[in-house]
C-alpha cells in the first residue's frame, strides 16, 4: 500500500461533482451554498453533534441516513446561518433543503444529507436557497471541490480541502475531503463540518466503522475553544467508481486514506482557529489508562492559561502541570515530566529553568509539540491538537453579531 | 438574629491581629508577606485544592490541621511565589515557614498554617521570609487586616476583605475575612486563598461543617477561567473571644455570618478577575437534579463564547443554549428558556430577537444576571458567578512571566 497526496478535495475521487456559490444568505456576498453530488449510488456514513441542542439539519441528516440504510447521493450545505434553535420552522426548512437537493440529484429524498453553519437562532432565508439550488446544479463540476470548500466557510481564514491516492495490490482509489471550523470547536465523537469522499466501493457499515476510526485520531482530537457545537457533523460518501472493493484485507488502506485526509483537514481547522497563530500538539503520556490520556490531553489543550502562555511564547511548564493535575486523570507529581519541543523543563520534581530561554525561542515557532508525562508509569498516550488563545479570539467573538 | 456589615477584615473579630509587609520576594517592592494571629487558642478548619499537583504549603497545612485536631494560632502567607512543583526543597521551605510563624506566635508548630501564591515552579527566597517574619511580628496589630489583605495579592486589581457582626439572643459575635484571586480560578470544593476569622466559640468539627456549607454557595460557586489551582485553600479560625458559644441552635447564625463574608470575598475575586469588566451571575434552573444544575451553570460560566459575547454586550442567547446543551446535564430544547436580565430571549423553541437591542443595552452594565431554564421540568437550580473574557486577560497571561 502506498499513499500519495494529490491536488483537490471532495471532487478528487472519480464520480463526484461539486459547486459553491453565493445564494444570498450572507450579507457580505461571499459564497454560502455548497452542493456535493455523487454521480453513482454511494454508501454514506455520518458522525453527529452530541450537543443536546442539536440543529435541525443534524436531526434531518441522522434521520435520512437511518431511513436509507446508509445511502446518499447528495450533500447540501449552507453557511451564514446554523438553522439551530429554530423550532418547527427550522425542521421544515432543513427538510425542504434536503428535498431541493434530492430533486437536483435525481435521488430519493432520504438520500440527501443537509448541513448548516453560522449564527444560531436565526431562521434560514429559504427563498435564497430555493433560487440558489438550480444555479448550484448548473455549476456542478468535477473541479468544483474548491468552490464548495469556500462556500462552507464562516469565520475560517482559509478554505480547507485535501485528497490522497491510495495504491493497493488490486488497484488505486482516492479519498478527498473538505472541512470548515474556526469557532465553537471541540468536537466530541463528531466535529464541525467535515466531508470525505472516496471512489472505493465500501458497504455502509464498513464505511461507518472506518469513518469512526479515522475521526477518533483526527477530527475528534482537536479543540479550538472547548465548545462542542450544535451543528457538528462529518459525512463520508463512497461511490465505488474506482472499481476497488474494500474487503477486510483492504480495510487498513481505506482507514489510512480517510485518516490522512481527515488529519490534514482537522489540523487545518486548528491552524485556522479563531485568532490562532500557532498549532500545538499536546501529548499526554505515561497515563494509567487510555481515557486518562485523553482526559489529561484535553484538559491541557483547553486550558486558557496554557493557551495564553504559548501565545506569549512563555515556557510556563507550571501551568501544564497544574492543568494535568486538575484534569481528573491519575497523576504523580514526583514522576511527572514536561517536554516543550525537545527540551525537558520539569522532571523528577525538579525544574530545569536554565532551559527556559531556549524553550521560549522554540515557542516563537508556529508548529509546536508539548508532552506531559503523567508519571503514573502507565504506557497510554493521546495527542490533542489545539491553538493558542489571542486577543484576536476575544475580538472576533465579542463582535460576531453586533 | 441580625447581621450587620461592619468595617474591616480578618481583624474585625476580637482577639485577632494581623500584619502585611514587603519582605523581598516580589521584585516590585509590593507587600508579599502576611501574618494572621489569634491571641487565644482557636479552632481551625481548612478546605484545600483538589488539584493532584498540590503545592507544598497545601500539603503542610493539611498535615498540621490533621495533627492538631483542628487547632491553629497563626496563618503565614507569602505572595509572589506559589512554592508549587518545587520538590523536597519546597516541602522543607513550607515547613520552615510554618515553624517561623509558630515561633512568632508562641504556639506548637502544628498550630501554624501556611499558604503561598504566585508563580509555580520557583523556589521560595527563604532568606527574605526569615528576615521578614520578625518584622511582621513587630507590625502585628488589631487594625492590620487591611495590610494583610494587600500582602496576599498577586495580579488582583484591589484587595478583598469583609466583615459582619452577627447579633443573636445570647450575644454578638463577628466574622471577618480576606481573599485573593485573579487567575487560575475555578475552585472545586476549595478556592484560591480565603481566610475567615470569628470570635465565636466553635468546636473544630462544627467549624469545618460551617466552612464547607458556606463555601459551597460562595467560593465554590465562582469561576474566572475554569482553572482549579495547585494552591487553593480557605482557612477559618474561631477563637471564642466574643463569649458566644455556637451550639446547634446558633449554627445558622454562624453559617450565615461565614456565608455573607465569604460571598462578598468570592464576588470580589470574580469582579477582580484577570481582565474582567463585568460580574455575571449564571443561573441554571429547571434542572432534573441538583448536580445537573451545577454542571450546566458551570459549563455556561466557563464558555469562552458566552464570556466573549457578554464582553461585547452581545445578547447571543444561542451560545447560552449551545453551552447548556453540551454540558452533560439533561436538557430539553423545546422547553428551554433563556433570560438576560428581565428579558426572555428564547422560549418554547422560539427566539424573541425583537428584544435583542434592549438586552444589548442591559449587557453594557457591570452587574449582570443570566438564567437558562434547562426545560426538563425539574425544580433544581444553581448559580455560578463568572466574569467576561477580555483581550486584557490574554495580555495578562501571555506576559505573566516573560
Amino acid at each position: 500500500m502506498r499513499i500519495d497526496r494529490i491536488d483537490g478535495g471532495v471532487t478528487a475521487p472519480q464520480g463526484f461533482r461539486a459547486a459553491g456559490l453565493h445564494c444570498g444568505i450572507k450579507a457580505t456576498g461571499k459564497p454560502d451554498l455548497a452542493l456535493v453530488v455523487s454521480d453513482l449510488a454511494a454508501s454514506a456514513a455520518g458522525l453527529f453533534a452530541l450537543n443536546l441542542a442539536k440543529a435541525a439539519p443534524v436531526l434531518v441528516s441522522q434521520d435520512h441516513l437511518s431511513r436509507s440504510g446508509g445511502q446518499a447521493r447528495v450533500v447540501i450545505t449552507n453557511s451564514g446561518c446554523a438553522n439551530a434553535c429554530t423550532g418547527p420552522q427550522g425542521m421544515a426548512d432543513a427538510r425542504e433543503m434536503a428535498a431541493l437537493a434530492a430533486e437536483a440529484a435525481g435521488c430519493a429524498v432520504d438520500q440527501a444529507l443537509v448541513a448548516s453553519t453560522g449564527v444560531i437562532g436565526v431562521n434560514l432565508k429559504m427563498e435564497a436557497i430555493r433560487t440558489g439550488v438550480p444555479r448550484a446544479v448548473a455549476a456542478l463540476s468535477v473541479t468544483g471541490g474548491a468552490d464548495a470548500a469556500r462556500a462552507i466557510m464562516t469565520t475560517d481564514p482559509f478554505p480547507k480541502d485535501a485528497a490522497v491516492q491510495v495504491t493497493t495490490d488490486v488497484g488505486a482509489f482516492r479519498v478527498g475531503g473538505m472541512a470548515k471550523g474556526s469557532g465553537m470547536i471541540e468536537p466530541r465523537m463528531a466535529t464541525m463540518l467535515g466531508y470525505l469522499t472516496t471512489d472505493a466501493a465500501v458497504d455502509p457499515a464498513t464505511l461507518h466503522r472506518a469513518l469512526s476510526d479515522a475521526c477518533r485520531y483526527t477530527f475528534n482530537a482537536i479543540t479550538v475553544d472547548g465548545e462542542p457545537s450544535t451543528n457538528d457533523c462529518v459525512f463520508a460518501l463512497a461511490n465505488g467508481a474506482s472499481g476497488v472493493v474494500i474487503d477486510e484485507a483492504l480495510y487498513p488502506a481505506l482507514f489510512e486514506g480517510l485518516r490522512q485526509v481527515a488529519r490534514e483537514l482537522a489540523l487545518g481547522i486548528v491552524r485556522g482557529g479563531e485568532g490562532a497563530t500557532k498549532l500545538i500538539a499536546i501529548t499526554a503520556s505515561g497515563a494509567a489508562t487510555e481515557p486518562d490520556a485523553w482526559t489529561a490531553a484535553r484538559a491541557i489543550a483547553n486550558s486558557l492559561l496554557v493557551k495564553t502562555a504559548v501565545h506569549g511564547a512563555d515556557p510556563n511548564w507550571g501551568r501544564l502541570v497544574a492543568a494535568a493535575g486538575r484534569s481528573g486523570a491519575a497523576f504523580a507529581l514526583d514522576q511527572a515530566r514536561v517536554r516543550i519541543g525537545s527540551l525537558v523543563l520539569f522532571e523528577g520534581g525538579r525544574p530545569f529553568d536554565e532551559r527556559a530561554p531556549q524553550a521560549a525561542r522554540y515557542l516563537q515557532g508556529t508548529d509546536l509539540e508539548i508532552e506531559v508525562d503523567l508519571g503514573t508509569g502507565g504506557a497510554h498516550r493521546a495527542t490533542v491538537w489545539t491553538c493558542d488563545l489571542s486577543a484576536e479570539y476575544v475580538k472576533i467573538n465579542a463582535e460576531y453579531r453586533t
